[in-house]
This record gives structure tokens, sequence and C-alpha cells, in this order.
């Protein structure tokens, strides 16, 4: 971003990307489960942006981020990841005829890794979390020259992922409010700046990695212990600067939730639905068959099912 | 129906059908994958009817069986299936607050089985294939008075499934071609009648369960063998005289695939958009990636996935 523009994305900057990435990524469905399918008394709209190019909403900053800041030099794109962001960066690369190179720590799951490899991305697996692998990508990308591409604290990466609720808000009308899940914050930050006011953005956390809570609670982003089922996608020891300022400004409310609700979301939604969600991917419902955030009766709820990378098996 | 009425239903008792059965059934998403997902010159467009109530589009038919043609016995409901029609009726009893009990072959699929007991039917299980849980299905309805719902030869349960695609279509836009997988021939039935003539429907079968391509060969409904890995969800031993009647004005194609077909379809489904779809559910995208049906290019295409009944340890 050039030095004069705000860190949160406007509704023009989401429209740009939108119309950057078009064609480069898929439209998702929604689903609408019926009112007797979960027992909540609220309206549920499901984002099902788990059948996106490489299964998580990531190739819209990824896209948009690499089309919005050319040139790209010949040693290509490199990315740290928990698995799902070095999964969209290997697949940019892939399509626009780019070389890539990714990092992701020990705990990447097994269905990350193979589209890694599938992309053909140079791979390197070594730390325990997110924020090991990023230090390594630094390193790296120091050496080599190649494009930094941030999961989350990057505008361009911010706003490619708001078109996920630019998109969400075409389909699904109206909405009282959004839940989505948090990690380093990348994917609300974008469906927070593109709602503003309009609809209250909810965010979910597991306990056990809880950086935007511990952000919100401490007035800056800070470090915090990472674990959990969902830490291979929701893992980011601190949320980004871009993130948290969106969030000051617009993040309505943080909830928690434990594993075992996000296993339970994950059990729900393959047995109600048959749409199979990653624990990161199933957080967000997570809140709302937990009853960590209670809606109202009526109240018009959206959830985000943002990734779908995990291991069947669990079901 | 009544005897002056063609067995064919019409799109006006296709519309009839939907405002029947609104509210009870879910309006299911469509997937455009894009041009790149599975290297095709075609445009494709995916009716993800897993997402329905109970895993497949059979709620579409029982439901509008059950509300068109009042009243039910309080011995309920009856019915005879590979699995998935009878968790359709089981489902629809319970949401009506009525008894059901379901007939099913020893092939039932353990996933199929779970959901007859969870929404509460009474359930038999006995029998090599679908053929003699009808039969057995057939005594008992002639001991207990319960209401026989046919799993395909009815023209309501046909007209039911048509919503399908009166409901495809508003989602979808014309459609040059709409694959379909054919069983008892329920489904095809109910989406060649809302067609006609607009959208060449096109019907797909295994190899080793092929009572449509025996009957139109035949020019008459035959029994035929069936076995293979959809046979739990396609094995009728011979198609009903409604969907019969139905081929014969308006299906223009049938065509057939193998086992190892289905199987990559369904892989494919999984790899590229994280949809689980059991066999018979993928039976029809696997003539199009089988090159069992080859479309021009620009072609619009739609496929049907029908179902998601089965197991994801196949992935």
């Amino acid at each position: 971003m050039s030095m004069n523009r705000s860190p949160i994305p406007t509704a023009n900057d989401i429209d740009a990307a939108a119309r950057r990435i078009a064609g480069h990524v898929r439209e998702t469905p929604i689903a609408r489960p019926g009112a007797d399918t979960f027992g909540l008394a609220a309206t549920l709209t499901l984002k099902l942006e788990g059948l996106q190019h490489t299964g998580s909403f990531k190739p819209r900053g990824a896209f948009n981020r690499v089309l919005a800041r050319p040139p790209i030099p010949p040693t290509g794109l490199i990315a740290a990841s928990g698995g799902n962001h070095g999964a969209a960066v290997a697949y940019v690369a892939r399509q626009l005829g780019m070389h890539a190179e990714i990092f992701v720590p020990e705990i990447v799951a097994a269905s990350k890794l193979a589209r890694l490899h599938a992309y053909g991305a140079s791979v390197h697996v070594g730390g325990r979390a997110y924020a090991d692998a990023l230090l390594a990508s630094e390193q790296r990308a120091q050496q080599s020259g190649a494009t930094q591409i941030h999961a989350y604290d990057d505008p361009d990466v911010v706003a490619g992922a708001g078109t996920l609720a630019r998109e969400f808000e075409a389909q699904a009308g109206p909405l009282d409010c959004v839940l989505v899940a948090v990690g380093g914050g990348g994917l609300i930050a974008g469906v927070a700046a593109w709602y503003g006011s309009r609809t209250r953005v909810i965010a979910v956390e597991p306990f056990h990695s809880c950086a935007m809570h511990a952000a919100l609670a401490a007035g800056a982003p800070c470090d915090v212990e990472v674990s959990g089922i969902a830490a291979d996608s929701l893992g980011a020891r601190r949320v980004g600067n871009i993130p948290f300022a969106v969030a000051q400004r617009y993040i309505s409310l943080c909830v928690q939730v434990e594993d075992s609700d996000i296993l339970a979301a994950q059990r729900a939604l393959w047995n109600e639905l048959r749409i199979f969600a990653e624990p990161g991917g199933a957080t967000a419902l997570a809140a709302l068959l937990s009853g960590a955030y209670v809606p109202a009766a009526g109240e018009r709820v959206g959830v985000v099912v943002c990734g779908a990378n995990g291991d069947p098996a669990v079901l």
C-alpha cells in the first residue's frame, strides 16, 4: 500500500480486489440449513468457502496481493503458513506460471501438505508453529529476493479476503451478524472492513489460540501460546497490525470455544449437511452450536465455513 | 394419480409439488468449479443435492407423495429402499409425526442405516438387493395397511423429484444438457419431465446396474442383474413404468460408466471441491470425467450430485 493509504481496506479497495481476482477464484455457494437443522431460533446462512480452489478462502487474498502489486521477481513467491495460505500461494504461483517456496510448521495437516506438493511448490517443513515458519520464510526471502506474501498482515491480502463478504452479502442479503473464525485475523479483517457497521461481525477463537481476544484485552497485538485441534489454521501467535486496527473499529464481539465444541460442529455439519470442514473451518459454527454466541429469535446469522483441508476420519 | 392423468408429470404438477414441499426441503446450492478444474472444454454447473435433508434428493418425492395424497392411516408409511428413499420416508414421517417402517437389503450402506435409526423408523434389513426389500415391504403393507411410498414408480414421487430440476434451472439458468444418474429412474424422470425438450437430459448408469439402458434397448422395462459400488443407490432391478414412459419421450442419451470411473469421480469431487458424494451421487459426473459423455466446447453442462450417504474412507 502507499503510505498515505489507511491500513483498513475500503469498500472500493474490496470492489477492486473482486474485479482483479474474478475468474481466478470461485464464487462459492451458500446454504440455508433450515430452522429445524441445528435447533436454533435464528435464521442461519452458511458461506461454504471450503469449495474454493485449494479448499479455503486463502486464494482470494493471495491472488489479489500478487495481481495488485507487480512485478514479481523470477525467484517468485514465498510464504509461511499453517498450510492453507501456503497452498493458496502455491496454487496462485502455478496458475500464473511462477515459482513458490512455502514454509510450514510440523503441525501442518497431511491434506495441506499434499496440496503443496500437488501444486508444485518447494516445501520446507519445520518449527513448532506458524510463527517459526514465518521467521524461516523471512530469512529465506532476504537471501532469495522472492516476494513474501504475508498470510494476513497485508492490505491487499485483507482486501482479497473481504471479497468473501462482498460475495456473501450479494448472495445472502442483509444479515444481522456474521461469525468468523480468527487466527491471524486476515479473514475477519476483510469481512469487517466490507460490512463496516451494517452487520455485526463476531470473532470466534479457540480458547487454545486466542490472539485476537488477547490483543483486544491488551489494547495491542501480543503473543499468546497456541495449541489445539485448529492450530494448523488458526494458530497465529499474534494477530496482525492491520487486522487489529480493523478489529478495534469494527469487531463487535469476540467469543471463544473449546476444541470439543469445534469437533462437535465438524460432526454436526457432516451429519446434517454432508459438508466437511476442517477444525478451523468449523470454529465459527461452533460458537453458535455451543452457545458461546446466542442469537436472538429471528436473528439473521451468517457463518463463514472457511476451510476444508482436514482429515475426514474424525467424522 | 387420477386415472385420466398422464403418468408423465407436467410443469404444473412440478410447480404444485414445489409449493407443497416448500419449507420441508432445502434449496440446495449449485457450484461452478471453473474451467480449469476438471480439464473440460464445457461450462460445468453442479447441483449439490447431497446437502438436502437426509443427504439425498429423496425427500422431495417423499414429501410430495405424502402431502399430495392424504390421508395417511395410523399405521403410517412403509417403504422399500436401497437406503436413501427409506431415510427420506423415515425423515418425512418424523417431521410429520407419523410412523415409518422401512425395508432395506443387506447391501445398505452403514450411513444410510444409521439415518434410518436416527429418524426413529422401524427397520427391516434383508434380501440381496432392492427388489427383495420391495417384495418384503409389499407383503408387510398388505398386513399393516400402511401407505406404501414407492421409491420411483409413483407420479407424485416423480413430480417431487422434478422440483430439483425446477430449482436447478432457476439457479443455473439455461443449460444445454443435464446428466443424471439412474437407478429406478425416478429422479431422471422428474428432471426430464421438467426440462422437456428445452435441455437434453442424459441418463448415466453403471455397467453393473443398467436397467434404463436395458429397458430402452428392449422397448419395455425388463429385469437386469445389479451389482457394483453404486448398487445401494442405483441398484433397481428394473426401471419404473413412469420413468420409462418419460425416458422414451424425453431422454436423449443413456451412457454407462465403470465402477472405477465412479470412484475416480468421487475422489475428483473431493480433491477439487471438498464435496463428498456417495458412489451413486458421483455417477453422473463420472460420465463426464471418464469420457463416456464428451460435451462440445462451450457446452453448458449440468450435473446432478444426487446423494452423499457413503463412506468417506474411500477418499
